[in-house]
């Protein structure tokens, strides 16, 4: 992973002082503009979003740019570091749906941990779509402000690793490692691990009518779960209780977990996409006077630390949500150059059993 | 506060094209090394961390650079854009405790909720101390790489203020506004109505004995509160049950719960620095066998998102986290030259009365 990452085309190594032997080759604007075919005073406006250049040519130079290896950063005066030390994390995601769900700072966390003790931060931009987000990798890279990315939130098709490494910036794909991608993927292995856990505990309690709440259908993660959950099912000779896809929000979470205890043949047992979630499903349940877990039990996603500590405390997957975030942060500081210790990550999502899971009840089950 | 932020000294209006007029004045690097009295080559190793120099030459020629308004950023080419759409939160804090607190997720989405629109992002950074957070700011600003920053957890004699001040960073400082500081103050009016309000409120339930746990002492809104706390209990002719400093973790939380509710003489309601910690008191509480808020009543602070979900729901002071947020990046991007709305912030801590306080228990108030 070290050669991929140091080896990608057109980019110096971070590590090499400015001045050093191999700065002769380095990318010129010139060279931008001839390979444009168009002026340096356009590739300047195409790099700054100045003047009136229309958005063909505004791509064309910045595809030059990035073939050639050029950004400004690169070819400013010396007085520029060749390092930003600053790690770019965009999030595709409502800003209010940020703000609800702790899974993003204990990635932080993770991220942050390995990230601060060497001076790098983390520059967190939100955006609200595909077309957003690869615009603005673009410009970070045209202007030379990150020395790398983590991608997150892998979808099914996802064009971002390919640009990222037509853009010769460092990444990582937070997700289950990939040997054939474009850019690492950094995740615990075996990701249907978690829910098929959760699912055989829940069937050795009792269950059989047990019902999934998920996230996005769209997200890689969403329906790599979701297929664990029906198949673990479906090897005991059972069926979903039902399915549910949500927007991650808590709302949904309240109004879903409503909507399915109030059934007749209501679920004995809720699997929840995160513990946020499963944190206001179990507050719903109780709202509607049933006891978790004498009569319904709860199974949430992460491990966040607030589970340890409700009262019932919350059964939940452990997915090491901090030891991705350094192994990516670690990953990423590896080929921007720093000596940093090989990422650990050799584990899988794991079941952790607490209090908010138990027996199913008598006569429901 | 327009007027302040853009009149900075030396600090190029950034809404000015390069090459307008009054660029002939910009300052040279030539300026700097005469100023701090060392060659352009010094100028150039104390910005870039490089060449053998003592510390206090470095910190000579940053000041310099400072009060002249130079930085790399200005003197480099014209390639490189006047703004960097990039804005600084630097949190000194542990790792551990950001992912702990969903009240940097809410200030975050707050801040992101008005940066993100207009393409800017948030450069999160994580110091263990003052003096590197101190030196972070000197470097990030050398370097260019910041338009401003926003200051959390405003401490007695706080030297960040004048320090970007003196470095012509436009800066906020979260907490209630100051006319006399030396950077703009972006918060609630009257800091202490939330705690004020609900010490009224657990008094008119006929509680007498109220304990209070606090974040950390060294911190302004841990003095505010606690001196709220206390007065509010001195009209009435009380004292606290007990105050407890604690560092802002879970497990101090549930600790301290514990320790409070085991006396003999114990409490009849807790009111806690936040809601993570409300939530983890609730739960210890809980655990000990009480009920809430029959036995125990329990009051947060933050109105986070969680609090309305849980069962029983939160009671909190809801300190507007989010529209805090947003007011100091209307108020940081307004310094940068872009045309925002002003920031609208007229309101105070408020008390969110819901399911966690209650009656104080019979024969125990």
């Amino acid at each position: 992973m070290k050669e991929r990452l140091k080896g990608q085309p057109g980019r110096r190594a971070p590590g090499r002082p400015a001045g050093a032997s191999g700065d002769g080759a380095r990318p010129t604007i010139k060279a931008v503009a001839a390979a444009a075919g168009v002026s340096t005073a356009t590739v300047s406006q195409a790099v700054n979003g100045t003047g009136r250049i229309s958005e063909g040519t505004r791509r064309r130079v910045l595809a030059a740019a990035a073939e050639l290896g050029w950004s400004p950063s690169a070819s400013a005066t010396a007085l520029r570091r060749a390092r930003t030390r600053t790690i770019a994390l965009v999030v595709r995601r409502p800003t209010d749906v940020l703000g609800a769900d702790p899974h993003f700072s204990e990635l932080i966390t993770g991220l942050e941990g390995q990230l601060a003790p060497r001076g790098y931060g983390l520059l967190l931009h939100l955006v609200p779509d595909l077309a957003e987000e690869s615009a603005l990798y673009e410009r970070l890279v045209a202007e030379g402000r990150i020395d790398g990315a983590v991608l997150t939130d892998a979808r099914a098709d996802d064009p971002r690793p390919a640009l990222l490494k037509g853009l010769g910036l460092p990444a990582v794909l937070l997700g289950a490692p990939d040997p054939a991608a474009p850019v690492p993927g950094v995740g615990l292995g075996q990701q249907d691990a978690g829910v098929r856990e959760a699912v055989a505990h829940l069937l050795r309690l009792g269950h059989r009518r047990i019902a999934y709440v998920a996230g996005p259908a769209d997200l890689v993660h969403s329906g790599v779960r979701r297929a664990a959950f029906e198949q673990a099912l479906a090897e005991a000779g059972l069926r979903p209780a039902a399915v549910r896809h949500t927007d991650f929000t808590e709302e949904a979470a309240v109004t879903v977990t409503a909507e399915l205890l109030a059934r007749p043949d209501r679920p004995t047992a809720l699997v929840f996409p995160n513990d946020s979630m499963a944190v206001c499903g179990m507050g719903a349940a109780q709202r509607a006077g049933l006891r978790v877990p004498e009569d319904v039990s709860v199974v949430g996603y992460d491990n966040l630390p607030l589970g340890r500590w409700l009262h019932p405390r919350l059964t939940t997957v452990d997915q090491q949500v901090q030891r991705v975030g350094a192994a990516a942060a670690l990953t990423l500081l590896d080929g921007c150059g720093e000596q940093v210790p090989a990422p650990l990550l050799d584990g899988r999502p794991r079941l952790v059993v607490r209090e908010s899971s138990g027996p199913a009840p008598a006569g429901r089950s």
